[in-house]
C-alpha cells in the first residue's frame, strides 16, 4: 500500500504539477492582467504546489522558477535576480552566519543555561520564558528577522542541552516544540508593539491614507489584549499541538545552575560576542534614527567576529545550507515582488471585493479577514502581502460599512500572525526552519493551525476590544 | 629571527594598515573628486592592502570594506548590496555549484582518460593530452579550481604510473613536469573560453562599462588564435624548459583503457550530467542571439541536477566555501563598480593617461600589459585583481588612445595566463602545489617563464588578431 502510494506520488504527483503549469500557461489571459504576470502567477503556483506536494525540494523548485522566470522572458533577469541584493533577504543570511558565533563561544549556552536555572522545571516553561523574553526585547527590533537572528541560538543552545537534535526522530520533537515556539512567539510579538517588525509602519503608513491614525501608544493599548492572550495561550496550545515528549524537567534547574558553575567567568571569545552582538542590538534599535542599514549592522559584525576569530573560515565553508537558503529565498523573494509589482495581487484583491457586495458589514468583515489571512499562501514576505493587499482590504472593508479602526487594526495585527502560514512566509521563519528539526509537513500542519487558533482569537477577543477602544 | 618577524607581522602590519587607512580618510581630498569616491577608495585600498599583507582573509576584509561603506555613509546600501544581484557573480556561483557534478559523477574523469588513450604513448604526448582535455572542458567549467580538481587525480596517476615520485630527485621531474602543465594548461584554457574561469564574466562586466560588449562568442573568436597558439606551443615550451627526464610512456594508453574498462559503461548520472552540460554550453553559446540571460541558464542546469538527483541537497550544503566567496565577490564587485560610478577610475586613469602622454598607443599599449601582468605577484585571487585594476588599466589604455577592443581582450587574457605568476597567483594551483613534485623555487621560475612567454605571445600573435577582430 506504502508502496502504491509512493509511486504514485513519485510518477504522477509531478505529472500533476507539471500539467497544471503547462495548462495554466495556456490558458486564455483574463481580462485586465498582462500576459507577463499571468505566466509569473502559473510560474509562482506551480512552484508553491510543487513543494506542498513534496515533488521537488525547495531550493530545486526555486531555482527552476528562476531560470523559467527569466528564460522565458517572463521577468527581466534585474529584476529576476534583485531579491539577492535585497536587505532583508542578506540581514537574514548575515544574521544566520552571525548566530553561529553565539552557539560556537558558549554564551548561547549560557543564556540558555540562565533560562532554564529560572524557568527550567517543565518544557513548557521553557516554551513561556522564550514567548516572554521576545516580547519584552520586540518593541527595541524593528526588524523581526534581527529579533530571530537573537532567539535563534539561545533556542538551538536550548535544544541542544536537552540532548534534542534534528537527526534523532524521538528526541528531536523537544527541539521542534522550542523552534516552533520560536517562529510562533515572532509572529504574536511583531503584533504587539508598532516597531516590533518592519511590516507594522508600513501598515500604519497605509491605514492612515484611509484617516485611520495610529501612534506607538495606541497600537499598543489596541493591540495589548489579544496580543497578551495569544502569548499566553500559544504555548499550551503547541504544547498539545506538538508534544515535546520530555515534559518535566525537575532537576534541569539544578544541573542547568550546576553547569553554569562549570562554565566558569566569561570566555575571551564569549566577551567579544557578547559586546559585538550589544553593540549590534543597539545599532539595530536606533538604526531608524540614524538611518543605519539594518543588513550593513550584520556585516559589520560577522566582520569583527571574524577579524576577531571567534569565527573562522571554516566555521563559514560549513555553512553550505545557508547558502542553499539565500538562493531560494532571494528567488522567491524577488518573484513575489515582481507579481505584486505587475498589477496581479491588486487584481486579485479588487475581484474578491466585488464579490462581497451586499453582505452585511460583520460578515464582510469576517470574511475578508480570513481571506486576508488565507492569501498569505502567496506571499514570501509580510511586507510584500501589506504592500500589496492591506490598502485594497480595508478599503473593500470600509465601504462594505466595516468601522475603520476595526477593519484597520484587524488587519494590521494578520500581518504580524499570519507568518507561521508557511516556512517561508515570513524571513525570520526560515532561521529556525533550516535547524532541521521539524519536516516540511510538520511546519505546514503545525503553521496553518497555529494561524487558525491566532485569526480566532484575534477575531473572539479581539474584535469587542478594538470596537471598544476606537 | 622568524619569531621576530612573525611578532612583527601580527602586530605592526594591522597597525600600519588602520593607520593608512585612517591618514587616508582624512587626508583633503584631491581635486576633482568627490568626499565620498574618495572615502571609498580609502576603504577599497586598504581592503586590498589588507588582503595582500595577509593582515586578513579576504571574506572578512571584504565584510568589513562593505559595512564601512554602508554605514559611514559613503555608499548608498542599495548601490553597496548590488553585487549580490549582479548575474555576473550568480553565473560565478551557480557555476561553482553545478561543476561539482562533473566531478561527483565522474564524467571529467572519463573524458581525461580517454585523450590519454589516444595521445598518452610519450610524455610529450600526455602533456598535450592534458591542455588538449582541459581546453575541451573548460567552457562548462567556469570554475578553473574545479577543473583542477578533475584534472590533478589523472595527472597523479599518470606520474605514478610512470613510477615518477616527489621523493626521488631524478625520477620526480616527470610528475613535476606533468603538474605544472596541469597549472599551465588551466591559465590559458581560461584565457579560450568565457565560461573558463570565475574572473571572466567578471572582467566582461567591467569592460562593458567602458563599451566594449563581450558575448561567449566573440570571445572565444578573438581567444581562439593566440590561446590555440599557446596550447599549442606550451607543452614544446615546458618541455625544454623543464626536461621530464623520461621520454616516451608507452604503457600509458594501456592503462588509461584498463581505467575505463573498469568504469564501463556510462552511468545514468554520467549521461544526464553529459545532457544537461551540452545544452547549458548551447544555450551559452547562443545566448547573444536569444537574448538569454548566462546566469538563468546556470540556474536552469543547476536546478536540473538537483531535481535529477545528480546532485544532493547534502552536495550543496557542502559548499559553504562558495557561500564565501559569494559573500567577498559580491561586496568587492560592487565596490570596485562604485569606485567608476562615482569617477575615480576616471580620475586615476587620467593621471596616470598623463603620465603616459606622449607615449604611441603602441607603446602604452605595451606598457600597461606589462604593468598589469608584473602587478599579479601582489595579488592572491585572479578575481581580487581584476576588480581592482581591470577597469582603471582598460580607462587609461582607452585614454591614451589604444583601441578599445584591444586592450580590453588583452587585458582579459592577461587575467587568465598570469595565474602562474606564483604558486598561489590562482587558488588552482594550489592543488598542483602542494603534489610536492616541484619545490618553491621550481615554481617561482617555471612561473615568471611561463608568464613571460604567454605574454610574448599574446602580444606577438595576438594583438593583430584582436585587432582584425574587433
Amino acid at each position: 500500500m506504502n508502496r502504491i502510494i509512493s509511486r504514485w506520488r513519485g510518477a504522477l504527483l509531478p505529472l500533476a504539477v507539471v500539467a497544471y503549469g503547462v495548462g495554466l500557461w495556456f490558458v486564455p489571459v483574463p481580462d485586465g492582467l498582462t500576459r507577463e504576470s499571468w505566466h509569473l502567477f502559473t510560474i509562482f503556483s506551480a512552484t508553491i504546489f510543487a513543494v506542498i506536494l513534496s515533488v521537488l525540494p525547495l531550493l530545486t523548485a526555486a531555482l527552476l522558477a528562476g531560470a523559467l522566470a527569466v528564460l522565458t522572458d517572463t521577468v527581466d533577469p534585474a529584476k529576476a535576480f534583485s531579491g539577492f541584493a535585497n536587505q532583508s533577504v542578506l540581514l537574514v543570511v548575515s544574521a544566520f552566519l552571525v548566530a553561529q558565533a553565539v552557539v560556537k563561544c558558549g554564551l548561547g549556552r549560557r543564556i540558555a543555561l540562565g533560562v532554564v536555572a529560572i524557568f527550567g522545571k517543565s518544557t513548557l516553561g521553557l516554551a513561556y520564558s522564550i514567548f516572554l523574553t521576545d516580547a519584552l526585547i520586540a518593541p527595541g527590533f524593528p526588524s523581526n528577522t534581527a529579533r530571530g537572528g537573537v532567539l535563534f541560538p539561545v533556542i538551538l543552545s536550548l535544544a541542544q542541552g536537552a540532548n534534542s537534535h534534528p537527526g534523532d526522530e524521538v528526541g528531536r520533537r523537544l527541539g521542534g516544540f522550542l523552534m516552533f515556539c520560536g517562529m510562533a512567539s515572532l509572529s504574536v510579538s511583531s503584533a504587539l508593539w508598532l516597531t516590533a517588525t518592519s511590516a507594522n509602519p508600513i501598515g500604519v503608513s497605509l491605514v492612515a491614507e484611509q484617516g485611520l491614525q495610529v501612534t506607538f501608544g495606541s497600537w499598543l493599548l489596541v493591540a495589548s489584549v489579544p496580543a497578551l492572550c495569544a502569548i499566553g495561550l500559544l504555548p499550551l496550545f503547541l504544547y498539545r499541538l506538538f508534544p515535546p515528549g520530555t515534559t518535566d524537567t525537575p532537576d534541569a534547574p539544578r544541573i542547568a545552575r550546576a553547569a553554569l558553575h562549570e562554565m566558569g567567568s566569561l570566555s575571551r571569545d564569549e566577551r567579544i560576542t557578547a559586546l559585538v552582538f550589544g553593540v549590534m542590538i543597539c545599532a539595530w534599535i536606533f538604526a531608524g534614527s540614524f538611518n543605519f542599514s539594518l543588513a550593513g549592522i550584520a556585516f559589520a559584525g560577522l566582520g569583527l567576529l571574524l577579524a576577531f576569530n571567534v569565527l573562522t573560515l571554516e566555521d563559514i565553508y560549513l555553512q553550505g545550507s545557508t547558502l542553499a537558503t539565500f538562493l531560494w529565498l532571494a528567488v522567491l523573494f524577488a518573484m513575489s515582488g515582481q507579481l505584486n509589482e505587475m498589477g496581479f495581487m491588486g487584481y486579485v484583491g479588487e475581484r474578491l471585493a466585488m464579490a462581497l457586495e451586499g453582505l452585511p458589514w460583520l460578515a464582510a468583515y469576517v470574511v475578508l479577514l480570513l481571506l486576508y489571512v488565507a492569501m498569505h499562501y502567496l506571499f514570501v514576505s509580510q511586507s510584500a502581502q501589506v504592500l500589496a493587499l492591506l490598502g485594497v482590504f480595508l478599503d473593500v472593508g470600509v465601504k462594505a460599512g466595516v468601522p475603520v479602526g476595526l477593519m484597520g487594526f484587524a488587519l494590521l495585527f494578520a500581518s504580524s500572525y499570519f507568518s507561521t502560514l508557511t516556512p517561508q512566509g515570513g524571513s525570520q521563519n526560515v532561521i529556525f526552519v533550516t535547524s532541521g528539526y521539524l519536516t516540511q509537513g510538520e511546519l505546514y500542519r503545525l503553521g496553518l493551525l497555529t494561524v487558525i487558533f491566532c485569526t480566532a482569537l484575534f477575531l473572539v477577543i479581539g474584535t469587542p476590544w478594538v470596537l471598544w477602544m476606537t
